[in-house]
């Protein structure tokens, strides 16, 4: 059966302009130049300005790039803590971040709540230096409500404050007043091919990042922060990057500006309330998350019991593939990825064939 | 002017199928694939196939993936090193090497020769954890000769040799019981777009790696070699891969194959003498390196002088484009890199219009 939509959360479906893009690039000859090239310099503050724009990242935030969002989870700890950082957890890929701060043998702590559930506000006997957090836990479906985001940084206005955002830009409206740092991969919500990461962080990251090395920490090498941030305040990267994805994303975040954010994000509120309504009134499935204000718009999580093979086969035969479910979860849910890639006409035949399970 | 060819050392003039494999993995849908599918493991492990017979690999050797060979140089110091390691400088790559193991807080010394020089037979008191050795010297066009990999072997049995191939790779015809890993990118010899390194280690470094993480030497998290090396056993990376590279990267070694590695050598061979004969004979330019034995095949530098604008617009004009010399050398130095991507037409075109410059 052709593929009528791929609803995986990532690698997920490409944007339907990616391939002409790549085209337009091995045409341009672009694969062949020097990164240190004036030409690819053009490129990368195309990218960059793009999504600044697409993002409405202010000027004392910065933009660079690394190879991937789990090098952030490494890279930031590895440059932003002397001793201590707050994780909280709610699912695979938080708990990854978590371990990563440990395996970098910081004195890292941990909130943790079940899968599919949201937190409370924090309670901790001292402000730590860096506060982790998943925007969008990309394994359980749970999104961090914006107001908690607000409220983090009210009760900690000294802390870094660290955001995974993977599989929600660009959706998102980030007020950056209230973090210091967002990061994600672009095949997720940019729907690229894997292999890039985007590291967005703000000048209080680079005091800290010196602070910790002055203090002599080992803070990695050529990806350290600060090393990133010195070639990409020339529109460069420290080693040879991923040239083609930069190039793409650039084009790919012109082509959402073209589109207009705002239409971007209510067409993706439009897909999401239709599929939880879908979700809510059917008969044998329900959302994984219980707590509205906790529910993902862009990674939505069905629970489908004893019923997920028969589910994943109905939706198969219309073309309709679904994600699996995270790692033990796969016997009892199946995941939609709601990106930009994802039309409107997609999900609406998406429920049609949900509510067509009895 | 078009270009006719491109001997900049990399990003490089890309192989001539790499186009075609490109449109093939979108037309696949391969992009968009889960990169812990059996389909990415069937490429996986495919790609690790064709390398292992391409460079002859014997079974005891591992090959994983990272995104770029300055990674490599991070990781292998992280992994491999409780405390000591040597370094053999010769130019500006063999030096970042040397000052990642200095960024990582190790004692690690260096035997240093100026640009363009080879080494001598390695004068140490005590044997070194790891020995970091560079095939060839993108910065100067200096190769060693295999002879001496096997000597360094044999005058420290214990110790790790890691060898960075980054520019020379898939010409040399490694001894792997002369070295423990060797590494690469493929932006150069594979003629591929930047954005994925390619790791060879064999079960010592596996052992050493595991020596290191029981004193709890802080050895990276995500793409430790351990890390690495356990998910390479099951055909897949720790994080999202530059699925796309390792997806070319399996068929541009397959196409080096078909070919025939020894025919590739031979034309590497025989493009090489061309230039050196060419520069060795001409009035106004010289190679770069004077001793024969160490001259590199791959990237072989012309000494131009005042003589170095006048002969890249000579060949520019031909749609010829020479690389520039590395830093400071720009001025007075050109390079030609001599890769698989180069045909002997182009190189037999250069050699003329080189002649022709009085």
């Amino acid at each position: 059966m052709t593929k009528a939509a791929d609803f995986a959360p990532g690698p997920s479906q490409l944007f339907f302009t990616i391939e002409d893009h790549t085209r337009k690039a091995f045409r341009e000859g672009f694969p062949s130049i020097s990164h240190r090239s004036k030409e690819f310099q053009h490129t990368y503050q195309r990218t960059v300005a793009n999504l600044r724009q697409l993002m409405a990242v202010p000027d004392h935030f910065h933009i660079a790039f690394t190879t991937s969002a789990s090098e952030v989870w490494e890279r930031s700890i590895q440059s932003l803590v002397i001793e201590n950082c707050l994780h909280l957890v709610n699912g695979a890929f938080s708990k990854k971040f978590f371990e990563t701060a440990l395996q970098q043998k910081k004195k890292a702590t941990k909130i943790e709540v079940p899968p599919g559930k949201g937190f409370e506000p924090i309670v901790t006997a001292n402000e730590p230096e860096l506060i982790a957090l998943t925007h969008n836990e990309t394994s359980t479906g749970v999104a961090m409500p914006l107001t908690y985001l607000a409220n983090v940084r009210a009760q900690f206005p000294n802390a870094l404050i660290i955001v995974d955002a993977v599989s929600s830009v660009p959706y998102p409206a980030f007020n950056f007043d209230h973090i210091d740092s967002v990061f994600f991969s672009v095949q997720k919500g940019f729907g690229m091919p894997a292999g890039l990461g985007v590291w967005i962080y703000n000048n209080r990251c680079v005091e800290k990042a010196k602070e910790v090395q002055a203090v002599g920490v080992n803070a990695g090498s050529y990806h350290s922060l600060l090393s990133l941030h010195e070639f990409t305040l020339k529109n460069q990267t420290p080693a040879t990057p991923n040239m083609l994805a930069i190039y793409t994303l650039g084009y790919v975040a012109e082509d959402f500006l073209n589109r207009g954010i705002h239409i971007i994000r209510k067409e993706t509120e439009y897909k999401s309330v239709l599929l939880y309504q879908t979700l809510q009134h059917h008969s044998l499935l329900k959302p994984f998350v219980e707590d509205g204000a906790w529910r993902s718009p862009t990674v939505i999580i069905a629970h489908c019991g004893e019923h997920t093979e028969t589910v994943r086969k109905r939706l198969e035969a219309q073309g309709l593939y679904p994600g699996d479910g995270y790692g033990e979860l796969k016997k009892t849910q199946l995941r939609f990825a709601n990106f930009p890639a994802h039309s409107k006409e997609q999900y609406e035949l998406l429920v049609d064939v949900l509510g067509g399970i009895k």
